[in-house]
């Protein structure tokens, strides 16, 4: 029913250390790290270690597991720039906008009058990403 | 941190009975029905029984279950609608455009080429999520 899982996409590699990333959790089962086209200040990612392509194919465990993650970084993204809501998104196939074919939650700040931009392809500059990863892992740390 | 819960919104008047539900799936965490003002043919909602009112301050055992329940709830309306692809989306505070102040998570069926609604407020017919929901019931007593 669900389509096989193909171990070269970017966050396998990321996985695997052969991509860098501004690297902001990790636990025995998942890893959470900033996105690098965000669609708003602080979007950051929350993914399984074991290899799925999405929800459709997750194994049970691995899905809590990562949805635990996904809510410690709502939570500390809402704090380190004092947000005033948090949006998560989970997309499944292309239809749906999937474009990394690993298990993925976006988890992004949400603030007042400002709508998410869309996906436009371009990268963050380093050094914003590296500061607002800081200020997630500094609060991360008091949790 | 968060905000209070207040029992007199509208998911909390379903799980009462109150008010009624095109129902697709309950177990004892979770319950499952159509979106009444749907981004997309087949629109459902997966929400806990227990009273929490958003990802920012769900028990870690009710979000498991909801996680799963929505992980069902993908699979069943992928099958049920040929669908290419599946959205969940989950919203935190009115910045993130939650409407509803009881935790859900929306699963959208995405089809190639068909962009989401946007949230107009307007009510589908009822025969429509009527025939949309027993596609989706009949498919869940498949698996």
């Amino acid at each position: 029913m669900s389509q096989p899982y193909d171990d070269n996409n970017v966050f396998a590699k990321i996985l695997r250390g052969e991509i860098p990333s501004h690297k902001l959790y990790e636990d025995a089962d998942t890893f959470a790290f900033m996105d690098v086209m965000p669609q708003g200040k602080g979007h950051c990612l929350a993914i399984t270690k074991t290899p799925f392509r999405n929800i459709l194919d997750v194994a049970p465990d691995s899905l809590a597991a990562v949805i635990a993650t996904t809510q410690k970084l709502a939570r500390a993204v809402k704090t380190a720039f004092d947000a005033d809501g948090v949006t998560v998104m989970q997309y499944n196939e292309p239809a749906a906008g999937q474009t990394v074919f690993h298990l993925h939650f976006h988890i992004i700040p949400r603030f007042d009058g400002v709508a998410l931009k869309p996906h436009t392809g371009q990268m963050e500059d380093q050094g914003v990403l590296a500061a607002n990863a800081e200020k997630i892992r500094q609060v991360l740390l008091k949790t």
